[in-house]
């Protein structure tokens, strides 16, 4: 799913119109199992970076924590349209994502991007309107 | 639900195992309309703060951005547990938390703070296993 500006109508409100259904934004809750990448703050804050900016995101500012060798890292990115995070569990070869973006973005992109960048050898993908509007 | 610690069996990896299902955490969706709250960054950072202390859960690092007057505010906290997120939509009324706590946290405990203290007139909570393994 995206927010592809092509397809939406967006309210002045920031708020848009997806096909009838008016909402805040896309969550997208990413569950992966054995990735590639490194476990390391510079590698997650480039990663969030680059997930950020493949969606058409606009990145305000990025923390990121390393709980020690083996015990891993949370990284959370502020976006001008939400957020994105990320949780390392290296002894459970586990990661879990979340990109929650709205305006003018397209986090299939982001997602894509994750994706082709981290050859996960099992993905769970929720995705979920927030703020939905009854119509 | 809730990862109270005399129900649970924590993994030495950090993994949870509740009543037989072994997960990475818990992740609280949380929208909120019409809620009593201060549209300001002290009162978000607060807020997150008072959250995640509610949810017995450690505070590391809290950032807020705010987007100009009627604009909303975004605010994440980095917890020892993972995190917890908010964004305002102040223009609709509507407010979107994010409560993913692992370990031994209570996020039931953080959703009810944040309804005792911001009193939503509606409100629609999802929870996720996230990281769930198969038993």
């Amino acid at each position: 799913m995206s927010l592809d500006p092509n397809k939406i109508k967006e309210y002045n409100d920031h708020f848009v119109n997806l096909n009838g259904e008016v909402f805040a934004g896309l969550h997208y809750l990413i569950d992966m199992w054995n990735v590639k990448y490194d476990e390391n703050q510079k590698y997650i804050r480039n990663l969030l970076v680059r997930a950020s900016e493949a969606g058409k995101a606009t990145v305000l500012k990025v923390h990121t924590h390393h709980f020690g060798e083996g015990h891993g890292i949370s990284g959370l990115a502020v976006l001008a349209e939400s957020h994105i995070s990320i949780h390392t569990w290296p002894e459970r070869h586990y990661i879990a994502f979340d990109i929650f973006m709205c305006g003018n973005t397209d986090p299939d992109l982001s997602l894509n991007f994750l994706k082709n960048e981290l050859k996960p050898e099992k993905i769970k993908v929720k995705i979920i309107k927030r703020g939905l509007v009854k119509t």
